[in-house]
């Protein structure tokens, strides 16, 4: 593991690290801030999944978290969107390929070498975490934006018992009936859509729903909207009669600017369910 | 005027705005948070002027400014740091020309017809923006990081009255006695070492100081600290009796990884004054 940077952050340390990746078999790099609380024993760690053309960088410097963090005591991660380098296959549009990896392991040419964001995010990382840091590893909880939502809802209802509270900001809800996401899983995983079901978080809400809190949020002007089809993990949160908080939040779109502006929130609900 | 974009905030609207300026003679481009309350009547107005190599948009979206703003009823303003385009004088240093305006108005050529950044931020932003937005012109305070800080403090001591509180994260302190100054003050000032004096925070001290509430807070491990020379400042300060809080953060660096630990704090002081 090297260390890119380390930067004093809300008497804590928001560091920026690389390590060679087994799962995805490349260098990848990822920040993670660790409050003042860390110096004295391993802290509670909350996972932040970004979105599409995002690296490790773009929540860690935009979306307000680590006044937050600091003030409950919790760790961040912030791993990147997919691998990366001169060696790992890419696509010209912005929605496949490199920063688009939708947290899955890829199981199709040329994809297949690389793109294993799934083993990477729920093993890979995680491994290397607890190894090199002062982290709890029985308390973790996990969130992201947009395909990092996607990201957060469908490991937390597949690894039952590995996070104890689970939200989202602005998730892509329903990727096997949306263009974000039937191109992408199409692309990565094969033409059997038996194997994209694990990667839905309507169809997992439907499935297996979460043992743990949930907490939602989805500006009421996102520009993606259609594509991110809330209602679809509305409806199936209410047929299962799943806890959760599912909110319509008016005004807001879908960028940092209503990230940052509900953090806040997302970081007290995951606070309490990681030092319950 | 021009919007540029508009994106629902903390309940408020953080806007981009461009506006053919008269002070610079080319277009120029702000940001502006205006919390909820603006949408009833005038607010206080807080001026956040950024550092070299910065533009309009650093501190709107990694200095987490708009979380206390809007908890605090106050705008803020994030000016450019110099005018730009393609017609517009520059040089190939980091530290000189576009990006790099230093809050002066250029006596020299090539710089003259357009780096009037004094101007742009004393009238021509402020009339702008009170005859445009809800602000209130008669509560105004000020900040600003490295050469914005030496803007906002040079600003407020100069023009008695326009701020009601002063504030800096890791300001240039002293510029004429300094690499971050004295390349700078001689290309658009000219070699007559008198012009530069109102242009330096800590001379401006000796001299003037400033009738209300200051805040200044620099990192320890500040990276160009040589460079901002905080001592001149702290020494102008006890000589004077001003009052004033000094603050060294210890093991904070340059980067709005400080900036943002610290942010709460400046917003909260500036508020004291602009409610008072």
């Amino acid at each position: 593991m090297k260390t890119i940077s380390e930067n004093t952050c809300f008497d804590g340390v928001q560091g920026v690290y690389s390590h060679a990746s087994a799962a995805c078999q490349c260098d990848m790099t990822f920040g993670l801030f660790l409050p003042r609380e860390a110096r004295d024993g391993p802290v509670p760690l909350l996972w932040y999944l970004s979105g599409l053309t995002c690296t490790h960088e773009n929540a860690m410097t935009k979306a307000g978290a680590q006044a937050w963090a600091a003030d409950q005591g919790i760790a961040l991660v912030f791993p990147d969107t997919s691998p990366r380098g001169p060696g790992v296959a890419d696509d010209e549009a912005y929605d496949l390929g490199q920063g688009a990896g939708f947290y899955v392991n890829a199981t199709q040419d040329p994809w297949s070498p690389h793109f294993r964001m799934w083993d990477y995010v729920s093993r890979d990382l995680p491994d290397l975490l607890t190894e090199n840091f002062a982290i709890d590893p029985d308390r973790q909880s996990i969130t992201g934006h947009s395909m990092g939502g996607h990201g957060a809802l469908t490991l937390a209802m597949n690894l039952p018992g590995r996070f104890r509270s689970v939200s989202a900001f602005s998730p892509i809800c329903n990727p096997t009936g949306a263009d974000w996401g039937r191109k992408q899983l199409s692309a990565y995983l094969g033409d059997d859509e038996t194997a994209w079901e694990k990667h839905d978080a309507s169809l997992m809400m439907c499935k297996a729903g979460f043992d743990g809190p949930i907490l939602i949020d989805t500006g009421s002007d996102d520009q993606f909207i259609d594509l991110l089809r809330p209602e679809t993990l509305a409806a199936a949160i209410a047929e299962r009669r799943q806890p959760a908080t599912f909110r319509l939040q008016p005004g807001y779109d879908h960028s940092y600017f209503f990230v940052s502006s509900f953090m806040e929130d997302h970081i007290a609900f995951h606070a309490q369910a990681l030092w319950a």
